[in-house]
């Protein structure tokens, strides 16, 4: 199996004997908060009993927290687990997705054998109503990534809410995946969780991989428009899709407010440096919104000659919509992306 | 969505507030192994990174283990994740399974619109050669639990043998679940690990669940006669779905022979103990050999009076082939089987 995502951490220690520096994934770079390392350490005395395939303590919890009905939220092991089991649960017959885009919406949606219609973003990566005319006529299920991967830009209300309208019209649902909105700034503004009420087309896909950190425990959640479709989302799949580590560890994270705010300053300053650094050293930035940058480097074996030097970035060559020299890189600490910076200035001016 | 299986001490703790004594769910009863939990608690510190897609660590101790060349393993979110996988990436138009039987295994078909023939075991719930010539003829996946879950009796390989002859004449792929084999004497006399080289058509199904008490984590694995089957499997449903703490805890878990050794003596003793007094309690009980006990009790209400008092069993009336008064008990340590034993005592003759 070839792996098309980045953080395979496992591959570079199998072949060098040593930790990577992981610019290929992006998660935030505080690390697990303790508060999670504690909750997760809690959970292992549990861990000689099945999970609760229903997830009722953390439902509970994120229903207080997006003041959304426990009903209607589904949880999952990380969101890409949740994505295959709408595209199973659903069995559209025609689907879209917007390329670039994350992978696994096309790949989950051919594993039911759905006709899948790649949309391409505009020259500069946007979502215009250009895109949205393209959405055929057929299309039961739309996803779309708010802020998109691999780009990092958003797409605002002015958008959104129309297209949620087309939905009511044709009956056709919006998977809104907003796995990297915490890390923008005026996330509420962008966030579609606010009109799940009024939208029983609408699906939010959400997860705790990113923001806390927490990749490696899989946790994800949904909240949907309609309590029907979340009860045959719950019915679909393995009943004990979450471990009951991260069960636990998400009721915790979501009481890590501090650890969210110092998050939302780190990246705004750091990613700000990196995409002047980043054009400095002569490459093309999307101005990106989340926790990594999109570039384009002339230089089309960088991603090779930093992995060389112990330095994973994610070479975007295989996203449909995008070619051989387009990069991503996470936004990291201070210490840490000036080490990517000196490594690419090493590689690309020697 | 209703909960069709055993382990629901999550529903007891809301309901009552304190933790059940729970023989709904067939888990060694010696808890998590120390080694084990210090594995688990190691990859915490690895819980940011996303798991290997691949799992290469644990596939190359999983091939150690049992012999079984690396590309041919693929490891999952527990036994039930792989069933799913598997049934999503067959396909089959038609499938088999002998009722009574673990209920995933026609869920899981059924989720990819297939059609599921129930086989009904034979009236004392063996698989014989009567059970096999029912095997429709365009059969294309047939499950077969060894030992059975609920009966917990094994199926020798004087009918196994001829059953994979049967599937190579017809290419039909059998699914043999070994979850439960670990808790036997003589595993290795009925494992058909010994035997995949010889069948492309055979897949094993294995957990660790259950012989190392990691319900909770989440781990599983299939051994397959065939290398494509495994890349397909490997490609199928989302690319993370062994967590890092499992895949560590894992690999831990195979060097704990010391641990299984304890095990095996004591399900031996208290199975046979638990066999008398059941019987001696007015039960009709089948001679399962696994870590669990399938009864007959003239109360239909047997399971709600015990969960009254703080004790779970499993009410075995929701399984395909199987009516009121069915019940399975876990086999557990000596102090606990005895309160179960006491506590339908008290129920039945007060």
């Amino acid at each position: 199996m070839k792996l098309i995502h980045g953080g395979d951490w496992a591959g570079f220690e199998t072949e060098y004997g040593k930790t990577p520096l992981d610019f290929s994934a992006n998660i935030s770079p505080l690390g697990l908060p303790e508060g999670v390392r504690a909750a997760a350490l809690r959970a292992l005395e549990k861990a000689d009993c099945y999970p609760d395939p229903l997830c009722r303590r953390l439902c509970a919890a994120l229903a207080k927290y997006h003041g959304v009905p426990a009903s209607n939220i589904v949880c999952g092991s990380g969101a890409s687990d949740l994505i295959y089991r709408l595209c199973h649960t659903l069995k559209p017959k025609s689907a879209a997705v917007f390329v670039p885009g994350f992978a696994e919406y096309a790949r989950a949606l051919r594993e039911t054998a759905c006709s899948v219609t790649e949309i391409p973003l505009s020259a500069d990566f946007r979502l215009t109503e250009e895109q949205l005319a393209q959405i055929p006529q057929d299309c039961e299920l739309l996803f779309l990534c708010n802020p998109n991967n691999p780009t990092g830009l958003l797409t605002g209300r002015e958008l959104l809410l129309p297209l949620l309208d087309l939905c009511s019209e044709r009956g056709m649902i919006l998977a809104a995946d907003e796995c990297f909105l915490d890390f923008c700034e005026d996330a509420a503004d962008y966030s579609l969780v606010s009109v799940l009420a009024e939208y029983p087309e609408l699906i939010v896909i959400r997860a705790f991989t990113k923001t806390y950190a927490m990749a490696g425990l899989r946790l994800g959640y949904v909240l949907c428009g309609s309590t029907a479709l979340a009860e045959k989302l719950r019915a679909c799949g393995q009943p004990w899709a979450v471990s009951v580590v991260a069960e636990e560890a998400g009721m915790e994270a979501l009481c890590e407010e501090n650890y969210v705010n110092q998050l939302h300053t780190l990246i705004k300053t750091e990613r700000q440096r990196m995409k002047t650094a980043l054009e400095a050293l002569g490459m093309r930035v999307v101005p990106g919104e989340a926790n990594f940058l999109l570039y384009r480097c002339a230089d089309h074996r960088l991603a090779e000659k930093l992995r060389e030097r112990g330095v994973l970035i994610r070479d975007c060559a295989n996203f449909a919509g995008l070619e051989k020299g387009w990069y991503r890189t996470a936004v990291r600490t201070e210490a840490e992306n000036i080490v990517l910076l000196e490594t690419i200035r090493e590689v690309l001016h020697g």
